[in-house]
């Protein structure tokens, strides 16, 4: 996953915190897109996070591509096999 | 999400179990399409089902559409309040 201004990445914290981030994004940055990147268990979350901008605040701010794939992350410790680990991209735009 | 033939959902088995269900379906119906669906926290597992498909058993086995939403749920036992669950839908294709 490459790092672009326009992308907000989903780890650990809770949900909300990344909602605001998307709305924070399309309201102070002016974009008229953002994109949302999640990897492993955090898909789900990626998920909501598009559903609640869409459904509860921004009825604008609908997706307009999903795309998955397959990344390879580097082993655990005390492992030595790299693992193979899900991604999803979620674009929203702005209509 | 209604019950057709097509689909395979995702619930709390391994994830290899929904892979076989899928090779399953597309080798002995002889479908040419196949739908993955799943709710909540089933969601990244779905992604991975639809990518250990794709690129580890069946690469003519693609992805041709994926469609995210909301639906309502009845409370826990206990709570009162219907819970908004996020939801999954990939469509895969035969090439």
């Amino acid at each position: 996953m490459s790092k672009d201004s326009n992308t907000v990445y989903i780890g650990q914290k809770p949900t909300m915190n990344y909602v605001l981030a998307v709305l924070t994004h399309i309201n102070t940055k002016n974009a008229k897109e953002v994109t949302i990147k999640a990897r492993g268990q955090a898909i789900s979350a990626a998920v909501d996070v598009a559903e609640i901008v869409n459904k509860r605040f921004m009825k604008e701010l609908g997706v307009s591509n999903i795309s998955i794939g397959t990344e390879e992350m580097p082993p655990r410790e005390g492992e030595n096999k790299y693992r193979k680990v899900s991604t999803i991209e979620i674009t929203m735009t702005k209509q």
